[in-house]
């Protein structure tokens, strides 16, 4: 059994992943396996993705999983940011080695390396590059299935242009392009804007981000995209002649997301009978389960038109399964697909047969939809597919709206925050402010979300309040 | 300039590798950038190998990259194999850890102590999962792009059976599958067949193998499959109940490709004036290049003409380009895609706009294929790149069948060996006589190609025969 949603958030997710068949330990602590059923949705988004960025302009490369640590010490608060979790290779064979190299916590530094190799003259800009490849952070807290592991897998963006508007402008169309996705693939609902100083990525000038709220009112981040100036272009020295035959550095952006966002999309959809998928990321997106018992049901009617229909389905291009296997009753299936989280369940019985009408459950909310076998069209269950998919959507966005409170008042707010509830309030955006609030209740500022807050004094401090933020406890 | 490929094929494919922009060296040795050019050739033969394993109900997982040293060292033969190849990570941040952990340089140590967690029952077999991921291996002999780097892209596939002929046939079967791709996709000829003793996998009861030969006459081994037999299954402890209750060891295979694949692919193909790619791998099949030198030629007919042809041959689903940038002549871009191993060329003059006919070059002989423009169909542009993927097969298989002598003489198989030539010869198959012949001419045998030898005698010992090998210099 699978504990509590509403009780445990954390005590159900770690169940639920493992029951689900989406993850397992390794032999190593804070590493997990990838398992198939896991890893074919991080495939799927990775197609949308790629069809998206390519439009931009991007292309995709390899770089060393190694990086030098003279290298990495580059960007001052680069390495600052990340040396705590770095795994460092020391040694190769039983040879100690000349110099210590990072297993790749990111990897700006060695990408910009070659890119100040790369670049001489405007004619080679914009470069857009991406990787799709795994990182090592060693996490130092207590990891968790995809939303904190000590490696992950994950694609990381890197540009570079002549100017710091164009630079500023693919940093922000880059958080457009995860909205886009996140919204339409994943069916998750979040807050976009940019992080304060003190949460913002280690080298950048402004990080912009997509912040997600858990039932349990804790923040995800799920996306992120950072406008870096020539913060690194200086560091390393990306130089081009531009057209008046001037030597500029490069101004760059970074962009990223992760299995994290798998991680988000399961707590943001599931319940206790199991995982909730969308259905456009779902591995198998419709299940037939034949009503039979025995051998000799084998030839009833009821298998006979479940074929039909599985036929039907798979040539209209959806992913589908039939489940005609004997070892297990249909009731016993049923739980075990509500568990795997199969958007649309079809069960074939005598009435059915009769009937010539199926009934399609859904997944997500139990509702059913019933249609005529003959009716049956790409069109319907495409609709279907399009329906839920923004069904799912309004509903966790609902939900999140129902957790996320507007806060005027200062004592209040700090409650709130203390009670892990996420608030939207005016804030000063300065950096004791929020270290003061950290030390306080444990929460941060998530998101800033505009600049032109309604109150004009900060809720915690009182200062000139300058910005809208979301803050919460980070998940 | 490419050095000479006939005088000098390593320093020709040294220089070839970065002129086509395929890679670039990084800043850490021995490790390569995979640029998009390249990147972009693995992904279609991703894709095209992911459909064929599919079919066989291998399913993609992702396992750590970091393997505890005690669990790399359960399988005897396995760890003495890998040991000096493997980096280390000994710390993470500033922490000294408990235990060293290898970077993965194959998988089977971390995945199989999960095999054995999860398969209980003949009911869970077979099992059979793949990974796409990046090894290291620090190799001590100098290093090459894509053919020996210390880290590369590749796939290994780990499947566990209820029965060594089960296994033994899987093992045979996904040799079956890369035979095919790489025909088909890749045009490379090969040797099919097993390693002996002394080259095969540590820790295999047999390893499969595919071996082509290049120009110089070395030997490349460009994909393998290993029947483990229980020799994993042992050190993991991996059982399962069968059928009569009893425990039974599991029977393994792993089998792997990696991106060495393109580069034995670049060396059989290419020739002086760059690459030569098969069309159906090339990120870009057509080039069209309007006759065109300045602003006022941009009103002209040609152009026109180059647009209309571009939209055909997009609209059939091929990649094409259509190069009409003023800043290069036609013929520095003649070069240039040359250079890039762009399959076909179409050039647009006046010439082909009062005739409707246009001429198309094929880069790998420089024939030449004239059409009406108007007769310009998908089915035509199809059988023109089927009929150059057979060709160039066919091309690459009578170079080879040039190179390969069959020889009785013992003292001209030594003599040829020691001249860089591969033989095929009646052998003994024992370790002591490879030895030998290693050490006396730095040659091996590269693949075990039957166990019905021509001659009674091994053309080396004159022990008795007991297989036909080929032996080679390995590249």
């Amino acid at each position: 059994m699978i504990p509590n949603k509403e009780k445990d958030l954390s005590a159900w997710y770690i169940e639920l992943v493992q029951q689900a068949d989406l993850m397992d330990y390794s032999a190593i602590k804070g590493f997990y396996i990838y398992k198939p059923y896991l890893y074919d949705m991080w495939e799927k988004y990775k197609s949308s993705l790629e069809a998206e960025i390519r439009k931009e302009g991007v292309q995709d490369a390899y770089f060393p999983i190694l990086i030098p640590e003279s290298l990495l010490k580059k960007e001052v608060e680069h390495i600052e940011g990340f040396t705590p979790e770095v795994a460092w290779v020391e040694r190769a064979g039983d040879k100690k080695l000349e110099e210590r190299y990072a297993v790749r916590p990111t990897s700006e530094t060695i990408m910009y390396y070659s890119y100040s190799k790369w670049i001489h003259s405007y004619k080679d800009l914009p470069l857009k590059l991406n990787q799709w490849n795994n990182m090592v952070r060693w996490e130092t807290k207590e990891t968790r299935f995809l939303l904190r592991q000590r490696e992950n897998l994950w694609q990381e963006g890197h540009s570079a242009f002549k100017t710091a508007e164009e630079a500023d402008k693919d940093a922000r169309k880059m958080l457009e392009i995860y909205s886009k996705i996140i919204k339409d693939l994943l069916a998750i609902p979040f807050f976009a804007g940019r992080k304060s100083e003190s949460e913002k990525f280690a080298g950048a000038v402004t990080s912009y981000t997509l912040e997600t709220i858990f039932d349990n009112g804790y923040a995800a981040q799920i996306a992120t995209s950072h406008y870096l100036g020539q913060n690194f272009s200086k560091a390393f020295d990306i130089k081009f002649l531009n057209e008046n035959n001037q030597w500029e550095y490069v101004y760059q952006t970074s962009w990223g997301t992760s299995t994290r966002l798998l991680g988000a999309m399961i707590i943001i959809h599931s319940d206790n009978n199991g995982l909730i998928l969308p259905p456009k990321i779902a591995p198998i997106q419709f299940v037939i389960i034949p009503i039979i018992y025995s051998e000799e049901d084998k030839s009833l009617k009821s298998l006979e038109l479940s074929k039909l229909i599985f036929e039907k389905i798979k040539s209209f291009g959806f992913s589908c399964k039939l489940d005609d296997s004997l070892e297990k009753t249909p009731g016993w299936k049923y739980n075990e697909y509500e568990l795997k989280g199969i958007p649309f369940r079809i069960s074939v019985g005598e009435k059915e047969v009769l009937s010539r009408e199926i009934s399609i459950k859904r997944r997500f909310d139990g509702k059913i939809f019933n249609i005529k076998v003959d009716e049956l069209s790409k069109e319907f269950l495409q609709e279907l597919i399009e329906k839920t998919q923004t069904e799912m959507y309004e509903k966790a966005q609902a939900k999140i709206n129902k957790l996320v409170q507007k806060v005027k008042d200062s004592n209040l707010a700090i409650d709130l925050l203390k009670l892990n509830k996420p608030i939207i309030v005016s804030w000063c955006n300065e950096m004791e402010c929020e270290k003061h609030i950290k030390d306080l209740t444990g929460a941060t500022s998530r998101v800033i979300l505009d600049d032109s807050p309604e109150e004009k004094v900060c809720v915690f401090c009182g200062n000139k309040a300058r910005v809208t933020a979301l803050f919460a406890k980070s998940f």
